[in-house]
């Protein structure tokens, strides 16, 4: 048996088996086969999505504290610093302290900043046609709406925060 | 902003703002959690779920070569190495060497593994219930439809296929 393919050369599924059952087991699998592909692709500029996801959410927002970015966008305070460092390294962002606090940095958006989001929000465009050729576009807005549910709703947002610790 | 909530206490969504336009994005960070859910939940059995997914290899197809079964769930031989290791020394699964190769093993599932397999069936069943009650069974069901016409398809295997160097 060849890597991931079978004898007729057809790869063989993401999910075999009985995990396939299993709607979790099949979105955990193709949200972590997704999740590589874009890093590959936010990897040729140099970029990972929680770099991303933290310009979206300053283009989306405006100025933001560090830590309020990190909480918006569950991301460890840890994470949070090397993400905005390589922002700023690339001049993609600024930061500076807030009056009177040493330890509060304001975070903003810069010109080049924007101009990189919207090349990501073009490449997302077109990475949602690519990666989901083997579904109609009806069945992608059906896919995105019960997506969106899960991803808005309470149930696995609060499971999740409770297993992070918060 | 308190962490992952907003100021009345209703937790923030997984994909907020721009991101959420983007079926890939809300794919990848919901398929995040509920890996990390499950992982949770497994790791009270001492299991991870690439663990489950050996175990239901081997309780769907029969004995299979090490080599094949990495092959047939895309794990690496040396991530596959540890699994074997860890579902032997637990007693889930026994490992012969091939007649006349060395190198090759074949892996069997015992009748402990057999058990545990099922009870993993039992507690995904559980969580299909518990992590999707944001949206009604029939659009559970529409749901898995999408998710598994996506594992199966051509399109995210290859391209996953390609990027694992293959």
């Amino acid at each position: 048996m060849a890597n991931g393919r079978n004898g007729d050369d057809v790869p063989l599924p993401l999910v075999p088996g009985r995990m396939a059952v299993h709607t979790a087991c099949l979105l955990q699998k193709v949200g972590q086969v997704v999740f590589r592909l874009m890093e590959g692709e936010l990897g040729e500029m140099g970029l990972r999505i929680r770099h991303y996801s933290v310009l979206g959410a300053l283009l989306d927002r405006g100025p933001m504290l560090q830590q309020d970015i990190g909480s918006y966008l569950r991301i460890d305070p840890a994470t949070m610093v090397d993400t905005i460092d390589d922002l700023e390294q690339r001049g993609l962002v600024q930061r500076k302290r807030r009056d009177g606090d040493r330890r509060s940095y304001i975070v903003s958006i810069t010109a080049g900043g924007e101009k990189a989001t919207t090349q990501i929000d073009e490449l997302m465009e077109r990475l949602d046609v690519e990666y989901l050729a083997d579904i109609t576009e009806p069945q992608r807005r059906q896919l995105h709406h019960l997506a969106q549910k899960l991803s808005g709703g309470d149930t696995l947002a609060s499971a999740y925060d409770r297993i992070r610790g918060n």
